[in-house]
């Protein structure tokens, strides 16, 4: 991109940045902006901004939110004692899409990964374990992925809960083994939590 | 999304918006913004309105540019004689890969495509006949995306510029037929240029 505006340049190389988006993807993302009005184009970024200053994890599952605690944990209607622990927030938004889980949540925001160096203290396992002692939870439903990362985690965290008298199950095998929880379809995804194994 | 935070939903609004990402694709990169540091993030959102705000037409060829005149029509080293007409920006980026263009270019910025409305005097044809008028101009290239609008495009110039005593030429059919000038690989493009034809 030699004789292409610099501040063209600059965008596409931040939308090179995003995940699962290559440098061609990138240019083309980079001049569509140009084709916006200047009103879209502030929209755009002010919408960049805001998600990053205004969001911040929840109190109790750490899920992402605007306001001390996520709409789910300040649900009445759900059920309290049913911990689905999860990776990430936008797998929240998955199990959320079946319409069949009524529980709550709990992001680890990662997986154990000794290979990357990742250990149970730089997860949010702890709080997962606060939340357990606190009393009155029936069930913990490990939702990781089906990877070696994500088994390794359900492990962990299934031996730590155990001696605290909870049930931990696991998501059925209805999912495809390598897969990634975010991507599977809602029915394949219900039957894994239709499914789910005690550990 | 309903349990999602609010900001990231409209952030996921956003990048929906653009070309070829879809709602998951979207909220994947919605989630990913908030893994960024604060300092990346307004490093993206500030690219955005510096690209937008700082970009403009060049004088000559309404290439994108941050000056008067884009490098490539203030570059004396170029054949100024020779102007290769595309429809967009991106199309330049992809015949610069080649490396083996030396003249100048043209850009329409859109097709005629009567279905949708755009008639000759909503693209940048007067333009493109004023630069010819001006003199010394040997040869036109049209190279507009093999695709119905773009032949028409072509057809239609290729009229408006024949009185004028100019050679116009039209890219090879290396291309393959209904494909886009912008994703064609090097050496298809460079076939394309070495064999076009006059019409």
């Amino acid at each position: 991109m030699d004789n292409t505006a610099l501040p063209l340049v600059l965008l596409a190389e931040q939308f090179a940045k995003l995940p699962g988006i290559g440098m061609k993807s990138a240019q083309r993302l980079a001049y569509h902006v140009m084709t916006m009005s200047d009103e879209d184009a502030q929209t755009f970024a002010d919408s960049i901004l805001n998600a990053h200053s205004k969001v911040t994890y929840c109190e109790v599952c750490k899920n992402f939110t605007e306001n001390e605690l996520c709409p789910i944990c300040s649900d009445e209607d759900r059920d309290h004692s049913t911990i689905c622990v999860v990776e990430a927030p936008r797998d929240i938004t998955a199990f959320e899409r079946t319409r069949e889980y009524k529980g709550v949540y709990h992001v680890l925001h990662g997986l154990l990964s000794p290979m990357d160096g990742i250990t149970p203290d730089m997860i949010r396992i702890k709080e997962l374990l606060a939340r357990i002692q606190s009393g009155e939870i029936g069930e913990v439903i490990m939702a990781t992925n089906p990877t070696v990362e994500g088994e390794a985690t359900a492990m962990y965290i299934s031996k730590l809960l155990k001696p605290l008298g909870v049930k931990v199950t696991r998501l059925a095998f209805g999912l495809p083994v390598g897969g990634i929880v975010e991507y599977a379809d809602t029915v394949t995804l219900f039957k894994a939590l239709e499914n789910r194994n005690e550990m």
